[in-house]
């Protein structure tokens, strides 16, 4: 039985390590393979998650291994690249160490040495503070939540299908959604392309299609990124599915068998629902909080930390942090919030394998500069918005664009190959391959005892 | 509010209830859309299950959407059949009534009247009487046990990856499979090929093909239903594999870190392992045992019941059973057990559905009588057993065999396409598409805490 306190790595070479396999930290580890670093991956999880997608797989679009991909399948042929499956608990700045979380049984390194720390952790949904909600109000961000998500949507359904009780089947008909960014926008068309394309012949006692889809924000318009001009076409899209678009309402309780929200005025409504899908306020990762603690660095309100102009921690030159896990310090000196979409994540991810590399060649590296080409939300089959600067497109050509960018970002081969089929057969058919409620959901959701 | 205690069916016509949407249900079901009878299927899930594959989702070469069809999408035109998602607690022979299990929160029907009730609710795996082991050895036969054990498989590479401990090392680098009929060996078989052709170059720290995959069985060979040679080539291939078959080992006991085998003689050997796959002594469901109770009919001791040669319940005849659940008495009154595999299953649900419209146009019915039309189990890539009776294949052309006849039994043409792509893919590059974590899985399996 050997002992080895700390991960000691193959070559004496610069060790870069990388936290988080999500589009940041996957792209700085891509850059540096096959270079002379030595690069550790650390993630939670076994898989790279194509999160733009991921909510296609509430509303079974997708499988899930059509939007996750394994990071060792990812660097199989990268031998300065190793993976670890390991949740990071903390960090030594001093001794350049990242501290793993214990696992249990496993006995094993507890630490892992660094020349140059890579930290993309991604963010996570905040529920305004109200943590009490998650249990209602579902997200659909990561794979195992969209998974319980999609067993929830279907499962209403049967639901309303079985019962004699009206009140109880106008509430299992009832979907609520919070948030009209892309990902509101997205799944609340989704849900309802579902019940008035996908569903309507599979009941027998109700009609799917007066199901009621309810997308929620706070704001007075959707898509508060977008121009005003696409987020009215976003709108009107959605209401042409069916759905009903809430704005300047803010919701202020989710229990089990309801959303309450506060009107303008401060009237009060209390929605019956039985679904409810979470896609507003996020808040970074954890781990940035502890760094600006650790290094006496800014963290705001949503838990971002603030780093320089060229992502580095300050104090800390050895240490960059990316992502929507951060603010970045622009000329003047303010940190600037980038959006939190995967194409910042990606460029970021990429610079900071350059700056690795320019360090090591020393050479110089100017500050990194996210080149905007645009943004992009699908609505449903068909339609999309897309603001690509130059031009802003709607309807069928917004969602041609989007279909093209996502399938040629989706990696491995394979899966983009699979996504592509699944999506014509459904374009065609109206047809959803994986609607499956999952029976592997936590015990107090399911329908019916196991065994 | 509308109250109504049993569901009440549109027509006047003849009312069918089909219980359970198995290979025997469904074709029952099938074989009765759009006749003038009125079918009403329950299922505890949403899907049909292909099983004879169902084990391919446990190493990855499958993704669940792969082998598992919305039974609402089978029945959206046969507007005679409906599907309700609920769980049979009992049933009322008298009365002719279907009893449900209740649904907390779903104001409903508990009961569900039938003028011919088609119950096919299959079998389940029996621990040898030790239900306490079922935590540590999962099976490979339901879709969330598959998924847990594709988990347990690939955490543990990735544990022997990370730890220091040579023990720990080698035990998670161990993977036990119970039971050496056709599950047993084709998921050991598929085991050896993950560790040997898919995931060597995936680790830097562990060389997968170390990793030993045992295969053990009470009897004094593999496939006990198959012909002797094909026993021997099935071992052989395995052997080849890199799976050793452990012959004359009775199992005494599984916890979460071993497994302990009692061989000839009485010798015991305790076998470090994290996972344990279970694959052996099947059991039928419960609602045999209980009908059993109810008519006074025979149950054996997997817990068969016995039909009549019509597969009608004794005393009886609006009742029929059938698949791995019924033994059917011959012509000279014995119950004999027919294979617990899908062609058993299928032609039953048909014959049901056939004696159905006999009886209803007063013609009357012979016995159900098989057609045999051979045995297939695969062993991995490209190689396989098949016993045709006239012909006894092996290696590359039993597998051809095998891949024709499990593409051509997968309904819904997108899985069938789908599935052939991932095989194709597969076979070529040795690679699996679906090699995910699943962290919605119980609690106390996670590596790392969820948030």
């Amino acid at each position: 039985m050997s002992e080895s306190p700390v991960v000691t790595s193959p070559h004496s070479t610069h060790r870069v390590v990388v936290v988080g396999g999500g589009f940041g930290g996957l792209n700085a580890a891509q850059r540096l393979r096959r270079t002379d670093v030595d690069v550790t991956l650390i993630d939670r999880r076994n898989f790279h998650l194509f999160q733009p997608l991921t909510y296609q797989i509430a509303t079974g679009s997708l499988s899930p291994g059509d939007v996750a991909y394994p990071l060792r399948a990812v660097f199989k042929s990268a031998t300065n690249v190793r993976v670890l499956l390991a949740e990071v608990a903390d960090f030594d700045l001093d001794a350049r160490e990242v501290k793993l979380a214990d696992q249990p049984g496993v006995p094993g390194p507890r630490s892992v040495p660094y020349d140059t720390l890579i930290l993309a952790a991604g963010s996570s949904y905040s529920y305004f503070g109200h943590d009490d909600w998650r249990e209602f109000a579902a997200e659909v961000k990561t794979l195992e939540s969209a998974i319980m998500v999609r067993g929830r949507i279907l499962r209403a359904f049967e639901r309303a299908e079985i019962t004699s009780d009206d009140d109880v089947r106008n509430a299992e008909m009832t979907f609520v959604v919070v948030g009209g960014g892309p990902t509101g926008v997205e799944i609340s068309g989704q849900i309802g392309e579902l019940a008035r394309d996908t569903l309507p012949k599979d009941f027998r006692r109700i009609d799917s299609r007066n199901a009621r889809v309810l997308l929620i924000d706070t704001g007075d318009r959707l898509l508060a990124t977008f121009p005003r001009s696409l987020s009215v076409k976003a709108a009107r899209s959605l209401e042409r599915l069916g759905v009903t678009v809430m704005l300047n309402q803010t919701v202020v309780d989710v229990d089990a068998e309801s959303v309450t929200v506060s009107m303008e005025g401060g009237a009060r409504e209390r929605i019956p629902t039985r679904t409810v899908v979470w896609a507003a306020g996020v808040t970074a990762s954890g781990l940035a909080r502890r760094l600006g603690e650790l290094a006496g660095a800014e963290v705001d309100r949503a838990g971002r930390l603030t780093v320089e102009g060229d992502l580095t921690l300050r104090g800390h030159s050895d240490v960059m942090v990316l992502g929507d896990m951060v603010r970045v310090r622009d000329r003047s000196g303010d940190a600037v919030p980038l959006p939190g979409v995967a194409p910042v994540a990606i460029q970021q991810g990429r610079y900071a394998a350059r700056l690795v590399g320019d360090r090591l060649a020393g050479r110089s590296t100017a500050p990194f500069r996210y080149l905007d080409k645009g943004n992009l939300a699908t609505i449903g089959r068909g339609r999309a918005v897309a603001d690509l600067h130059l031009v802003r497109l709607s309807g069928l050509p917004a969602w041609m664009v989007w279909l093209v960018v996502h399938l040629w970002f989706l990696i491995g081969f394979q899966n983009r190959l699979l996504v592509a089929i699944q999506w014509s057969v459904s374009f065609f058919t109206h047809g959803r391959g994986d609607r499956l409620i999952d029976e592997a959901i936590p015990a107090d959701d399911r329908l019916t005892p196991g065994g």
